[in-house]
């Protein structure tokens, strides 16, 4: 109910808009006895804070974390983490202009409707300021991942037409690569988190041009999760695949989901399609990986990987036409400060919903069988 | 947890195996003193059932269903509505020979795996047969959103490489179609459920072809939803979308979802990809639609439309290599009774799951404001 | 929502009205390979159906129980157990007389005035039969908390103002009782299910008597939970006691609810009433248990002990006044077959309830440290 | 799951330890368009807060509340309203002489036994600090229950073995009292919080006496609920009275519940029990209510009225015996600054908890019939 929260037992409850007082949360199902770092929360925040940059926002935001409870001695304690970050760089006068107009492709007149009212101030709740409870529950999962062994990796694989075509180990059906898995490091190398260095320019190219014309560019995050154990997934409505969509769907802007195979599939016949077993060093695996990791909704062992389709920021300095409260047409020309591509932003976002997902299936497994 | 419900309000919690006694479950949710017409769930089951037509499985199950509580004197009593569907026509011993190993790219090595043993008769509750209770609930669902006027229509839209090309009423970006939206009869006029008589024979072509090979053959189903209030959909993490994600990637078979411009976002630029604002008729709308009908995860009044990718079926009579329990590498003919295509028997199913995310969000809309 | 469920990880959802087709349920939380016995849920079926004795109503209703799903080969499957328990002996017409007033101190007035409707032969899913999903999955519960060593005994401590004055080990401050802890055997060794024969006596006497004067008795249920560990009970809503609370409050016909000291504590001093801890066999424990079992909402390894209060059923033959839905006065002449006292037959309910709490807890608490 | 969460449309979820930053939490379900005065929040916050007067703790908290989110010109903005109260008087010193060691009757024990380990300083999140957060939402709740004009006012109606024999209108089977329903101003009259002069003296004597004999006592307090409309309460595991059991025994040191006729209804016969319907200014109304305002799980109209009982407060200063984590017998003097008597700061705790289920179940009820 109300779309605040998400998980079942590591679960993130959060609230704040973009520029009220904080950005805040409650995550619940945090084992007492875990050592937290502050550290790598706060790195993944980093990851995702505007002004990175030349080629995002030049928004300046600190996005320090502050957790509130929880932790005691440097432990978890089984008690829910609250934590708050505060909205220090907001100017709502920015805003005013836009008070009482429908901007294209944003939140304002769908929010209005369902609402009778809205924080036009940034978007309010609808900005994807929203997104940094995300990434400090999402940094709290992927260390505790970490103690199993499981590495949760994302980048950057589009960006409007420059695609990257280079064999990314763990991505796709060939899964005897001889290539080690992708690192967060390689993937931080640049700026727009694609690990080849010629696709990244390519793309770095093509937002300052987007940028300098006053317009935005869509793009495709994918994602490799390895190292993960048999059993994750709850059949039949909670599928690992039905709570990644649903995560990567939550977040702004994303337009489409697949894994594995994905849409590929639809051409494909059951014996082209199917991952033969094999029995690999007295152990059982697949021949070949385009079920992604996943089969009858729980995951295989193999590596899990997915993509995600960003339209687009809608927040383009254009002239664009729209109408007001009032039902009267205006032109509009949006000024604040915004990304002229969200894809290498919504990097560190996709991995820490689906270090939520895994973690609790992860979780929710301990329960399986006697 | 447990995956076994879906929903917050109007709520279905399944249970049953392919050939167990029955599939059944209980529908929480439904307001007292709706007249419930049994016919229209039966009929939608027939639309799921196998031996339609000679390109789905022979199998003939008559799949009756029982409604045991919730009504009363032919109206809802605002409590639980209980029902089953029993199994008459399985054949357990057809599975014997798969007791002991892992079918390619089945939920038979991951369930084993998760729960330490499994029901190997027909998969189990891993069988699409478990859809039957989503077709119960979506035929419910429907029903009630024909009172608010929305309706819901899916089709086949890909079988292989044979893909509808005709322009849709309704889905697309091209809002202003003279065209009038699609009906549910329309779509049953041909076995495959492609709106296009022409392609529909092609897909047929297709998919005999295919049987004929012992193999099978994804595909794609479209759906779109029209006669939408503005308000559905529940910031931040049950986004209209989020949530049709979730319910279309828990279908069995299921590999990719995309909604309005979907993948296609990944190309395109902001001042492309935004919709601008008009009054026609003194009443606010979007010029295009490359929303999908949903901006800020809720619903604006448009048609919301999305696709589905659906990868073939990996019950094929080809011959395969798989191992056993005992880790033996060995060859796999599988016999039973399977369709060589899933996708015209889909769609029904994403009508269903599509009809429950509707109504549940106009439910939870009631909510919103005082 | 909608209050037909109970539980977080292992859950009941029961849907069924008293004189429908079937009372039935989906139990979900069950681990894979536990060996079910259908005998033990059979007999606490049993337990509570009518007509068992003299001082029962003398409908006699068989109380089958049928699994359609979740085990397979003897074996819990992982999956959700659904099941039914056809009504048989349902006599519609006895309520036909009814159908248009309000019961004294029914469900009539107030489910009418919420629904707009209701379903009047035998209060449909305001009757008691309800209690028979509970028993199935309390019974299921007990079965797993006796892998455990977790026992759960309850009797009936008062009818009227006969009460139980014998000190039951397990039950009440002073722990160190030499007597051994009470079994189902001796509660069930009479009919009244009070675990002293002379208060038994007494106890079946007044029921006797009330019964041939047209009226029905109130009364008290006890309940002892031994052999348990410490820390079950989620802090701070899901306290061990207001679980325990939740669950019997929800069963028909209860009044009140109190654990360890309950009211009485209100009379302690700080100084009396808590339970210093002793070392004894190298073991932390209380001295005394005035706690009840439970301290900080968390179970503490002594025996939760915990007492029920129970109406009089409001079905009684004496000729009672009231009004119509015409708001009219009138005189009712209740004839059904009712019981003169609820208590006998709410011992099994009360038990299957802290069962299905105790082994929820259970389960969560495997989550609560690394 | 986890239990820091309370309701199911409004909800809140709370975090916060004692002598952590801040006690905080998160409260969903607020529709938008609401008026929220901070002011009435603030001042059920200091109705709770210690060092109001002579009879509790001498510590001085000031507990402000900040509202971090929700709130957009000075209405509610449907998002939910995230808020934090800084603990700014703890002195963590205070407890480090019973770090290695049980408080008898405290949570020390079952906690640690819980999660391996504790936050020792002033109980962590098991302290009754952790009411706060309750406060903030129940007092949200309170002033949305105003504009439907439902009121709740809960006082102390014993304290040790002084109990109030006044009959407070709206409390108790006897419904026609021409003296008019109590207020909170009349509650809060005295700092014992007991509507009756005499009787609060003589509370206050006692507490002051145990106070001086470095000693606590136990006590209870009553609640009416009036102005309800029919139809609250979800059958058949989510009754009006179940709601309302588990929100009250889940306060900190709660030992019993009982509404209506309670725990006296187990001498009664149904005769004497049932309440019959009349129709007064042609309106159906109970012409007794024992049933305490709610049937079949319902409310009916009528005052709901129930009772809590509190055990003493467990900190005492008298010396007691205990053991230390190392099993080693020893005497335990607790320093600290602590309530002789919890009860009359229970109040408005009270009143927040059942407000919070109240207008739970109002929103829930808004779904019931077409």
């Amino acid at each position: 109910m109300g779309g605040n929260s998400f998980g079942n037992i590591f679960k993130l409850t959060s609230f704040g808009e973009s520029h009220g007082d904080a950005i805040g949360g409650v995550i619940e199902g945090i084992p007492a006895g875990f050592s937290l770092s502050l550290d790598k929360i706060q790195h993944e925040l980093n990851r995702r804070r505007p002004g990175q940059s030349n080629i995002s926002t030049p928004r300046k935001e600190d996005d320090i974390v502050q957790i509130l409870s929880g932790i005691f001695e440097g432990k978890t304690t089984g008690m829910p983490v609250g934590f708050i970050v505060k909205n220090n760089n907001s100017r709502s006068g920015d805003y005013s202009n836009i008070k009482d107009l429908f901007r294209p492709s944003h939140a304002d007149f769908s929010w209005t409707g369902k609402y009778g009212l809205r924080d036009y101030r940034g978007g309010g709740r609808s900005s994807a300021r929203e997104h940094i409870a995300r990434v400090v529950a999402g940094a709290i999962a992927k260390q505790m991942l970490e103690q199993y062994n499981i590495s949760i990796v994302a980048y950057t694989s589009q960006v409007g037409d420059v695609i990257l075509k280079k064999n990314i180990a763990g991505f796709g059906p060939n899964k005897f690569s001889s290539v080690k898995i992708l690192t967060s490091a390689e993937v931080d190398s640049n700026i727009v988190r694609c690990p080849d260095e010629t696709t990244a320019n390519s793309m770095i190219n093509l937002i300052n041009e987007v940028r300098k014309d006053h317009d935005s560019i869509g793009g495709t995050v994918s994602c490799i999760i390895s190292g993960l154990p048999i059993g994750l997934g709850e059949p039949v409505f909670d599928k690992c695949q039905a709570l990644l969509a649903h995560a990567m769907m939550s977040i702004n802007a994303a337009k489409g989901f697949e894994y594995g195979s994905g849409f590929r599939s639809a051409y494909m016949k059951g014996s082209e399609h199917n991952d033969e077993f094999i029995c690999n060093n007295d152990k059982i695996e697949c021949a070949s990986n385009n079920s992604g990791g996943i089969q009858g909704g729980i995951s295989n062992g193999e590596n899990i990987y997915f993509k995600v389709a960003f339209k687009a920021t809608p927040s383009i300095m254009k002239t664009q036409k729209t109408v007001n409260t009032d039902k009267e047409a205006l032109e509009l020309n949006i000024l604040g400060r915004h990304d002229p591509c969200v894809v290498p932003r919504a990097v560190p976002v996709v991995e820490s919903m689906a270090a939520m997902v895994i973690l609790d299936l992860l979780f929710q497994n301990k329960l399986s069988k006697l």
